[in-house]
């Protein structure tokens, strides 16, 4: 049996992180020799899910070559969001809910996708398959996994299967996950404490569109005006941020977990700019753009900039 | 409820038929208004079936969207081997078993491979997840595809799910599954009767390697010395298919059903030949190149020339 390791994107969130340590104690339930571990340590949410649980942070790798032969990949697909030598070894297992691009491989796999709010509810499924019991800890990482993607199955990308799978755990974690997701929540959204550089890195995406490479980012806050008003370090961290990556646009989104509101910030040329104000149907005004209703980047925030661009 | 169409790849072969059926079959049952279309006319083997099992053959469709909008693939996934005016439509649900390349979507979807020998064993799966009776016709269908692409069970890429789908199939079909089977591909392997430049057309796919296209094309047989007296015949519709269409290399592998061997023959650069070469480790010797227990495309050819190229 040779060794494969377990991974989500880069800049985890906590569906990355959870989604991991579920299949990896799924595929070795099956027989299989896995490790679950990370591209990047666990933001606050995650820690307060992974604290909670009693579970420890997966260890974070820069690489994996030199470690395995073969790799597993949950909750992304695209190269540029996965492991920096991705190329340099064989991707067996895929279990995502994202579109498919900018993913190649050179022989058949085990490819699992479905466009559900989370990789986890995925997840949830193929243990019911397998014939293999969610223990309360597994459906508690699970659970916190879809209150996380879904805003508290709030996001237009929940589907009935969230909610079904949502329940189910709480029942099997013994958890009221209303209350419990709140909490998990604003323990994710406090971000007085960090630096914009970091902010804007916490949870950020690269995608190619039309030639170009956009950067995308998105950080949840209880309170938008207050994260507003750091509105000129933002600006400065996304342009430092492209200059440092050669990144030709960085969007960035606040989003209010609560009300479920987003404001968009960008950096780019005017032309770029411009683009983005085609892709919305809106206008920047004081460099800021107020989308209401919008809380998902990959249903919808991504999807108008893959069309206009 | 908006109508999609269904569809394997260009050049069907009886699982791209079959699985088109089967899976339009099932998404039907649960409520979704599709209909199963070929991006071409069946081959001798796969009339064979449609015949035994009393099927009508699939309207045959050269563009979709004049007439859908979104689109389910099954049994391939690469765009060069799809419908002409694929990035015309959405791809919302994919079924297959082959690697993932030249794929992409701006959307989530439903995407489904497993590494087995062919697309019907994992909708044969499906239909068990959903709960879906696998009626003896669609049982027929199912299984005579998995005695297609496995060669009666003889490929490499045979695996144990392909083998007991198999078995449940004769079962619901009320069939001997090895008799049938040697008929079935019998039925396939009689090339007398077709020109050399229908021949090196019927189960070709192209493929982008290291910058170049690729045709690479498969004929089963059961008389390989018979076939090989076409040798010159071969050689010259490679070299029409490869000025008319601008492939950098053709490669044509004639496949003895029966015994389980291939030899290969090819057209291009002395550049490009020799790198076929390099990827089997052997020489061309009068043109030819015998492959003992080779007669996998998908596992033992397409691989090494990909590492190659």
């Amino acid at each position: 049996m040779v060794k494969e390791l377990v991974f989500g994107h880069q800049n985890p969130d906590t569906d990355a992180i959870d989604s991991a340590i579920e299949y990896s104690h799924l595929q070795n339930q099956l027989g299989m020799d896995t490790e679950a571990v990370a591209l990047g340590e666990p933001n606050e949410e995650t820690k307060f899910v992974l604290d909670h649980f009693q579970q420890p942070a997966p260890r974070v790798i820069q690489q994996a070559h030199d470690d395995v032969s073969a790799v597993m990949l949950v909750d992304h697909n695209e190269a540029q969001q996965s492991v920096a030598d991705i190329d340099q070894v064989q991707v067996t297992h895929v279990v995502d809910h994202h579109r498919i691009a900018n993913f190649e491989t050179a022989a058949p796999l085990y490819y699992r996708a479905e466009p559900v709010g989370c990789t986890s509810t995925i997840i949830w499924k193929l243990y019911q398959e397998a014939g293999v019991e969610v223990t309360p800890t597994i459906a508690g990482l699970m659970l916190s996994a879809i209150i996380s993607d879904t805003l508290l199955l709030k996001s237009p990308t929940t589907t009935d299967d969230d909610r079904q799978v949502v329940e189910k755990c709480a029942q099997i974690a013994h958890l009221d996950y209303q209350d419990y997701g709140l909490q998990m929540l604003k323990a994710g959204a406090d971000i007085s404490q960090k630096s914009a550089a970091d902010l804007v890195d916490l949870d950020a995406k690269s995608f190619e569109m039309g030639g170009k490479t956009i950067r995308i980012a998105q950080i949840n806050v209880v309170d938008l005006p207050a994260a507003l008003q750091r509105q000129a370090e933002f600006q400065e961290a996304m342009a430092n941020s492209c200059q440092s990556n050669n990144y030709d646009l960085f969007v960035l989104a606040i989003t209010n977990v609560l009300d479920s509101d987003t404001t968009l910030l960008a950096h780019g040329t005017a032309e770029l700019l411009s683009k983005v104000e085609g892709a919305f149907g809106k206008k920047f005004e004081q460099d800021q753009m107020a989308l209401p209703g919008v809380v998902s980047r990959k249903k919808q925030i991504v999807p108008p900039l893959q069309n206009q661009f």
